[in-house]
């Protein structure tokens, strides 16, 4: 693992030394954990407070950080972002040496750029083109025709079907399953007959996706995820499923058939999104949430909720659920004091 | 991939041609993305709106279809389906050619038909029996004693536990799981005490299960898929289940154990079934539905929500919910009419 | 498979005979099922009315049961844990013989101990250390720098990434992958940056974890599932999540980033745990669940719903929204009452 100085570090962050520059950094931690060969940082005012009581070596801190104490400080616009720089740095794993493994498959059609790790066990089928500096862990199934770009990473155990195609600088973790079909099944005569599912895949760029997730290939046409999307663990991406660019999907949420979803939209965990959903840009998909097929949620609109509903809508609902307990024992009290006034103006009543 | 002309089509579909005979069709896609080489089909008189404007070479029809246009016609009973069949056609693979890749492992107990693909890094089990064409895909691990009956199609890295039966003509998408111990443990003196899962897991014929699902063994006797039924991405069996005839499951799914579920039920995605529930055949269960343990669906019954309540009760009961600040206003407003005709009718009534 | 006599089941469960001691037993089954090789139990009252109709040739009561009948008896305190024992012995398999397969592939630094079964095409890192009589399935890929435990057994195709720890005499089913990166992005300029998962992940001892879970490794520190831990199929759990010692979580139960969980609690299916939730010891959290972020649930609370309330509190809300239906309509009585007592009051009041 690389060792770092203090200045070393404040050089990567584009920033200045306060105390020891040649303070020697050899790992990161959070402000409890950090012993004095740690990096750690203050994002906010509740960690300001712990400040004072970390042994970490070094802390990255925006300028509004006032204290003294044993650490070196480095001073920067967004401490959380230049940890995560500086993190990347101390943490780097050597890339593992351009190779490929004796055991490797690779069909005599594929072609495999030559700085590329292959490790062992994989198969890689008719036509597939692996870019340059990928890196291919090991038992991971290429299928026929796969395109993936530079710099991707697959871990161990992958499965590309056949024509999935895979942008650049990906990473895709174990289990991941890309290019399954859809599950489109039509009742006929009181047997399902399978739709054919004969579309692709096609991941952008910078794209994420975690272990054992899932995404089908469409029906006719593309599955597609947008530049710079992220997902997390387990999620099913259904067949014909268009998502945007830089849109982040928290794990095992599903999406149904042709869901298309805007940029820079939220999706929490165990959303449920039904068939032909649109979710536009910059919404926000709170966790849990069932949307309704063919629904829209609008730009920007936070929602949440089964069904689910604009935010601040099923805040209120939940209010008014809470609430019915003391509504009930209302209706009970204007019960009685209604039967009070209905007597009293029978008696008042001069007789018929 | 093979071409067809329209007059080829039209025969796999017992129909005729209106149009170009000999037109040649290499693929198949929406109406909108169609180009004249593609055939697509119109299935509603919402797609037959958009006909004209398809540049499709051939259109499957019903014979209510009355336009002019560039596109040949076929006009058969179901467009859909015809269109399925015709899709099979289009876009057959080539059945990979009947042979063990020289890296799979097989048992020297283990049989396997003659006309078999069984790809790269495959291992199958002591007396493990794989009938007449079947494929398994590379990196498929087959315990002993599994059975597995002909025609039956594994993709890549499909797990089968010792003893799992999978009947004909089944598809198991990668990253299945069949056959794992079910989750059965006993607090016994603070410790978790494992009962031994035992028993076995039978899936019938013409099923297809999701990549990334599991159906685990049963405690004793039988976790059993029947003939016919469809599961999505991500779902979970659990031990002892008894899933019926032609059912559909949605992504995400999971049952508890001993869940018993009777043909042609539709499940939906994310739904919950507790342990020991009977869904009846032909119930419908929404999406992200909870059934509680031990309940009972009626044959036929669509039920919806957390816990599952018929669908009408369900519908009536969200709509209540949407009503409830309309109610706490009526509440507020009622309390003060009240109020007031206390206050009158205190004020009417003689001095005492 | 084992045969045990009637005589040899007894002494396994330090109890005594009544009827026949050298019958033999060569498996088991339900009440229903057992034939008179069978050996079965009773562990309560509803059990006790099928017995005289059962086959089985032995039974496991208690000291209660005073029916006559075929069976020989052997009288336990705990009939279901005896039974378990008795599986265990009935069923078991033989230890696959210590070997390692000539197709694994074992770094040169990595350590193996002797009595190990390690399976086909599976891999093992650099200075990974797999401790006595562990079991590693074909297909598994061991990351650098793991260490796994004695006793432990990893199923076909489990991933353990670099740098996991799993204790003694876990079970990991196929499919499981621990230590994926954690889902740590933040927008920095309209584009996710990644915070580095430099974290680990560790597995205490007696751990069973599921077919197809994630257990992700924590972005800086530490990811830990305690002793005893038992974990269902497509669980996911989050980056620096503690999950204490004997926890059981039902399938598809997911838990957000650094989640803490005290010992004996019990997690059901598909819950959600948001964020930094913390639940504490012998806390019992009902299925489908959803817990808000950073909130925290009370030793030994049990709680339901979305958001999850106390149990009492979530029926008994759930009780009033069942009634919304009746409370409609005692509000529009109620408003009809006093439309008619303000009216006859408006009469009654003198002219102006």
């Amino acid at each position: 693992m690389p060792a770092l100085t203090v200045a070393e570090i404040a050089d990567l962050c584009g920033a200045q030394v306060e105390g020891h520059r040649e303070h020697l950094i050899t790992g990161a931690d959070t402000l409890e954990n950090a012993t004095p060969k740690d990096l750690s940082f203050i994002a906010n005012a509740k960690a300001m407070q712990a400040a004072s009581a970390s042994h970490a070596g070094c802390l990255l801190v925006t300028s509004a950080f006032d204290q003294k104490g044993t650490w070196s400080l480095v001073r920067v616009e967004n401490p959380r972002s230049a940890f995560a720089t500086a993190l990347a740095a101390l943490y780097r794993k050597p890339k593992p040496a351009a190779s490929i493994h004796p055991t490797a498959i690779i069909a005599p059609s594929a072609s495999i750029a030559s700085d590329c790790f292959v490790g062992a066990y994989v198969t890689v089928g008719e036509r597939a083109k692996i870019g340059a500096s990928c890196s291919i862990g090991n038992g991971c199934v290429i299928g026929d025709d796969v395109i993936v770009a530079e710099g991707t990473t697959l871990y161990a155990n992958v499965t590309l079907y056949d024509g999935v195609r895979v942008g650049a600088r990906v990473i895709l973790h174990s289990g991941c399953v890309l290019g399954a079909d859809g599950f489109g099944f039509t009742l006929i005569h009181d047997r399902y007959e399978k739709f054919p599912q004969v579309g692709a895949v096609e991941i952008g760029d910078d794209v994420e996706i975690g272990a054992n997730s899932c995404v089908d290939r469409a029906a006719l046409g593309l599955t597609r995820i947008g530049d710079g999307t992220k997902i997390d663990n387990l999620v099913h991406v259904g067949h014909n499923c268009v998502l945007g660019r830089h849109v982040a999907v928290a794990a095992q949420t599903g999406f149904s058939g042709s869901v298309v979803v805007g940029d820079y939209a939220v999706i929490g965990g165990q959303a449920g999104i039904g068939e032909k959903v649109r979710i536009e840009a910059r919404a926000i998909v709170g966790g849990k949430s069932g949307i309704l097929p063919s629904h829209k949620i609008p730009a920007g609109e936070p929602v949440w909720g089964i069904p689910a509903r604009p935010l601040r809508q099923h805040l209120k609902g939940l209010a008014h659920v809470a609430k019915l307990t003391e509504m009930r024992d209302e209706i009970r009290s204007l019960r009685e004091k209604v039967a009070i006034l209905e007597e009293s103006q029978r008696k008042a009543r001069p007789e018929a």
